[in-house]
């Protein structure tokens, strides 16, 4: 059994890690912390949970992270930065959910996440952990950098056409919208449900801190330059990602639908949805399934790609799992096999 | 044009008063306090009220209420008490949404407030605001107690067949539900959209502040001892209380429909359903009226009543306003004759 | 008083008439037909308008509508066409929500709806009720196809800048999204609360009949070609539509903000946001009101506008009330005066 | 592996079956009926189910059951009635889901349901499939009556205090709410979301079929006269059953934790909470799991007890395939072991 560890267990990705490790086979949650809820049985917190963990949350100065093979950092940005290294130099692996590693130019960190990167010299060695574009990189690392839930969704759709190039790179458009669970667990009034519910809105359209990440996983995919706009929005519903992707072909000698297909046939996370098909959000809902169709809508040279995944398993902390499964040599799908809750 | 002030404009009752102030035809808005958002336009906090209102929230201290006929606090519990005594000294009549001076009994609000009350000499003074049960005295009163939400419902829906003594008073139930803006406007994990959505729950059984002035109100109607179970539960929603009211009857020899019918025909606000009707919280949302039905399930004999009202205009801020509207002789449905909203 | 009628009362836009017109001061709704419906009083369908309205509807046949001085049509495609003659013979104005006459080009009405037109020769009389367009036509229509509700604000919301050639008008994205009571009062398992909430999904993104409705009006304003990509989304909620626009400017000398709050000074129902605002659908939710706001992100060529409406009132039901108003010379917002209801 | 067939498979009650027996270690699904869809793939019907199964429904005349080991009938009321007899006689066991079986008076059964009862002589050999109640007789059953969504809570939740006497048993109230799934998937006006959402209602005040149900349930248990009055409620909301149960303690001496911990300590989808707590329906929210809590307000008399379940889940699929395991000596948590999706 693989020993586990949990740092920052009381948002979502944290009850989200322990919901999906309750049943994997392969491993064992031996520790989880939190300052500010040391010595609280995590069930008490997530009454989900009663039955399936014995656990306190724990002060992570307590050490008992130290008997963990591999510990997940579900944590605010800034957090895991400051001991990551001390982990690593035990021998234990990490998995961060936060965005302290996923830009590999320090200065455009420090830029949107508005603070002091204290930590650069581990940014190079850590791995980006989106399986489907880095798999073989995933296998040996010691550190990964869990991809952003918005832009696991907008780089998964675009990748096809980007790695193809049939698409212009210079003006790609990612109209996305977030269940409110991906504003975390924070009191905030923002969030509450008498503002959120039966209500849509845009937010961060001058610039969201997840446009610098994609862009650079974009680049990577398609070798060069790309420019997107990116305009993420708020649903009035708990979870799930869907990102319409826009793009204009510089083709029309493709077939769209066998492109995907193709691209993603060994994948046992992405579905490519029947031609014609639109995928919702909902039947992803638990599972660590992302659902594509792609459209040329009236013929033009226009294509549409929707995309949906559950923000807090492909998009956090099932891509977490996803990873570890990969880094510890055991079936990819161990422990996300379960299908997605409908209705 | 009658000149208002609001104390405390920021939280729901506060934008509820103004939004069913915007349209009334006899008033203006001259005041509108906030300590914390003093020099905010209103509007910028309520996007809603664009092109409403050219008002702008005042600190307090700065006098503007001083102007006004009529001043509504919508506060937390405890605020209303230290500022009412002055107010009314410069005879400006008070309409307190809060529960200050709701219970009669100082002993007992101190006990579930608290906190001691430090306008006990008061007390005595203010009227308690359900116009169903105490139109004359509001006529006369310079300090109005506005029932709270939940005592609205249940005061309303077992005043028929208390005041004419047909259930055993001793064993009365309330099975409320609210929306969770009933909550207020604070920012706090539990009323998350996250937290609320998709999910209902029981709270407060042990007991809950409104059980006293329930109690209080009961017996008023009754003319004598009661005992209620009074259990509030929280509904995903936004707006609306539902209460299920269950009496043990103490005669066959009565038609409730008829009872029902007649007790509330001259009332504006209260609507008797055809028989066999269930009231639906939407049929009121953001209306001033209360729509009751009642059953006598299999012929036992058990009473059933249901009542539904919108807990932000029937409980606190539309009730508020037809407390002002009887005490300057307005017409009562003066600026609530809007229908609800529906779907 | 102006006397009303309105044909097949029983969906969604029909009680939002009666909803909005119950407190238009210069209005009596004299006749509501309904085939299925007729002889039921319309408080019974529609509990909120218990004590507004004492109108049963009544079978169109029985001439009830001949009184009127104007009439509503509140049905489904198809259905208006057949009657609409007659009612103008007989020098009764006519409103019609539905699609009838909103396309001058019968051949692409009649592919994109399916079916024969059956009164082709008047389309070309019909007037578009889009007042921010054509209001002074209106003044003077007999006969008046209101705007559907996703291509108001599309036009509303690209009108500034295509007025003016700031953008490619051969490459607009309208990347839309729309509360679920846009999809009517009808059976249907796709639209059932188990199915809708707590997900999100795009739907006819090959195609959707608004298409060719606002590529017209575009093409209008634009005065010139255009070519539109439009992809709508189904919210879990039911009242609201959000448009997140993009084009491609070809100018950067420009200040977006201005150039909005220009083209909308003197409508009393299109709201300029503030620069960096982003509008809630909540904040119009029952109100006639559109809010915008313009963004340029990241200082590129791409502008992003956002226009939020209540499909139901500036998307149907009140933008029709307004086409009243100014047809008979009232206040052009005349019964269309109240907040949006807000939490 | 054991064979399972389903009959009525679109539904949801059957895709929940098939989600639960997707990840089962002793169980493969051999056939899935349905005469509207046969031929179609389930997962066109269900996309969650993507990747899951490769089945198709099959009409039920194509004799697919045959081959099973066990059938689940996932139908309306009055389906199972006519094919029951057939499967017993070929040696297939049945878990019907419906209400054919469960009422043990077919009079009884007659008048609620309004048909008549079309194969009486197997009503007598039913096992009423709730384990907590009933196991010994679920293990060597051939045919289990599976109880209905609000039963399971009204039953489980009286228990402790009917088989203990400890209160009187003619005066017992049961305040349900549910889901909107409870009401299946029925292309239906009154279960759209334009018409549930953002409300709340009771319904079936006068008499709900699973009265009859839950009164045998309860005589069974406390082993003489009842009396229930039984009031259901809809939520805005997709799944989650919560009871609030009332009754008259006819003692003081009894601790109520204690009472209700011993009653269910064995029981491994029984959990009662720690005094004081209030279970959330989102805590058993796709898991087989049932929470109950128990209070005595106010140190009064009457006992007030809160339980929550899964309506799909303990109230429908979850509980039939916890029979199953029974019936086939299987370990009784097979397949059921994950816990709820909070949030």
């Amino acid at each position: 059994m693989i020993k586990v560890g949990i740092v920052g267990g009381t948002g979502y990705t944290g009850v989200e890690l322990l919901r999906l490790l309750a049943t994997h086979p392969h491993v064992e949650v031996v520790a989880i912390t939190s300052r500010g809820e040391a010595g609280r049985p995590v069930d008490d917190l997530f009454p989900n949970l009663r039955g399936h963990f014995d656990l306190c949350f724990s002060d992570p100065a307590a050490g008992e992270l130290d008997q963990c093979d591999v510990v997940f950092f579900a944590t605010p940005h800034g957090v895991a930065q400051s001991s990551v290294p001390d982990l690593l130099e035990k021998g234990i692996k990490v998995i961060d959910l936060s965005a302290d590693f996923r830009i590999r130019d320090i200065a455009v960190w420090e830029k949107w996440y508005n603070q002091p990167h204290t930590c650069p010299e581990l940014v190079g060695e850590a791995v980006y952990g989106l399986p489907e574009t880095n798999r073989e990189a995933i296998k040996n690392a010691r550190l990964i950098a869990c991809p952003g839930c918005y832009p696991t969704s907008v780089q998964l759709g675009f990748k096809p056409l980007l790695e193809k190039g049939l698409v212009n790179p210079e003006d790609l458009i990612a109209n996305s919208a977030s269940g409110a669970s991906g504003a975390g667990r924070q009191a905030n009034v923002a969030n509450l449900l008498t503002e959120v519910s039966d209500s849509f809105k845009a937010y961060g359209v001058s610039g969201h801190r997840h446009l610098p990440e994609i862009e650079q996983g974009l680049k990577d995919i398609a070798g060069g330059q790309v420019n997107l706009t990116f305009v993420p929005h708020l649903l009035p519903m708990i979870r799930g990602i869907h990102s319409t992707l826009y793009a204009t072909l510089n083709t029309k000698d493709v077939d769209l639908q066998q492109l995907y297909e193709d691209c993603f046939k060994d994948e046992p996370f992405v579905d490519v949805m029947p031609a014609g098909s639109h995928p919702q959000t909902r039947s992803v809902k638990g599972s660590n399934v992302c659902r594509i169709s792609v459209f040329c809508p009236q013929g033009g040279d226009k294509v549409v790609v929707l995309v949906v995944e559950d923000n807090l398993v492909k998009g956090a902390s099932g891509q977490a799992i996803q990873n570890m499964n990969i880094m510890f040599g055991l079936p990819e799908t161990s422990g996300l096999e379960a299908p997605a809750l409908l209705p």
